[in-house]
């Protein structure tokens, strides 16, 4: 059984929490929480700590706070030379305090509150700075997922500022897609199966070569037309550098 | 049983060529291709057509062209008062000759050459002059689908723009990041679970309850980073005119 506490309360505390109540070969030995109504119905209440002094040690100390008050917290934990990892996409292994062997354990999604994930899709990106803490990192991200990498800091922000992409401004993009179906009355619903199908086209074929469109086939007829419909001026913009990019680098 | 003709041999008209193969109730009388090569082995040759005096009349017409070919091949169907429709997102119903009682259908899909689509997921927008008309219209396409809309041109084409964002933008978003992942040698399938759930989060949240990230967040610390980090002044103006749109419509 391995001792795994965990510092933080909000949305990927909980989702980990969760995901570590569920396997047997996982003991949640303690949860900080500034805010102890986060969780309360997670865990039991004598597990969740309040005061850094009241910390044990443990095999693995897990930080899921903001990006700004990881090394803060770091410093905070009372104890030498234990396995300290974040789980930021952002940050770089060595913004722990230097006291710790230092880690990140950085699961890629989107976690949304109150929706549960199925971890086991979940890739896990996990980096350390000796083999050994590399191994026990891996044996507790395998009991959760089988899908675990070895990333280093820098392609780790190469995957955050994708994520980025591919997520918050792809979902923007579907945003612009509801307001302009919006407009005229139109249900949103009759793109969904093209939304579906436009992401899963790509787990089989290269981004590149699925591109079809007006801007890939240079169709500067049905451009015009589309810019002259669009209505706000941040959409046309939208619209032209983006067509640009694909006529540019597609 | 409905006589049903095809005009085209393009993508879309090979895959409305092989729907209606696999229907009891349609019977695919001819198809019109200028190129025979394309379809001859869908479809018996003694039923593919090269010349339009070859044409019989039918139960429906569908013009499978581009965009700028539908007037002039609506217009050498050497009939009068035939149900014309064409496929096209983009073009109004009235694009159709006046000698014909005019219709579109239009299956709103992404279409890649030799993958077969499963029709039944896709929806059909639909529209036509008169009831009569719709009523058969649409009793043809539920025979592929389930999902038949009645969409008038206007609305229609807030659709094509509206699938050109969520479609073609989209892809190329994650052609975007695809090559960041490149540049640090990052494998790009650790992204593509978050792809997936992006895009079936908002099957069931509005995208704009959906959004997440940095820009959201106005995390201005981490966009910086981002900006800096990025290579191309492509990537980071569409970084920078996406995070404003979100700042200010999200």
């Amino acid at each position: 059984m391995l001792n795994i506490t965990i510092i933080g309360s909000g949305n990927v505390a909980q989702h980990l929490i969760s995901a570590f109540l569920k396997t047997k070969e996982i003991n949640i030995l303690q949860v900080f929480a500034r805010n102890k109504n986060n969780i309360s119905q997670q865990i039991d209440s004598n597990k969740i700590i309040t005061d850094y002094k009241d910390l044990q040690t443990a095999d693995l100390f897990i930080i899921a706070v903001s990006d700004n008050a990881i090394n803060i917290v770091s410093s905070q934990i009372p104890f030498d030379n234990q396995l300290v990892v974040h789980t930021s996409g952002g940050m770089a292994i060595d913004v722990l305090d230097d006291k710790h062997r230092k880690g990140v354990f950085y699961p890629l999604q989107s976690f949304t509150k109150n929706k549960a994930v199925d971890f086991k899709t979940i890739p896990i990106c996990l980096e350390t700075q000796n083999d050994l803490d590399y191994y026990l990192l891996e044996k507790i991200a395998q009991i959760l997922t089988n899908k675990t990498y070895n990333i280093n800091s820098l392609q780790r922000k190469s995957l955050h500022v994708s994520a980025v992409f591919v997520n918050n401004f792809v979902n923007h993009l579907y945003q612009i897609g509801n307001e302009i179906c919006q407009e005229s009355q139109v249900d949103f619903e009759i793109l969904k199966p093209l939304i579906l199908e436009t992401a899963h086209k790509i787990m089989a074929i290269n981004p590149k070569n699925a591109q079809t469109g007006p801007a890939t086939r240079n169709d500067t007829q049905v451009i015009e037309q589309h810019l002259d419909f669009l209505k706000t001026e941040n959409q046309k913009n939208i619209y032209k550098i983006l067509t640009q990019s694909i006529q540019q680098n597609g």
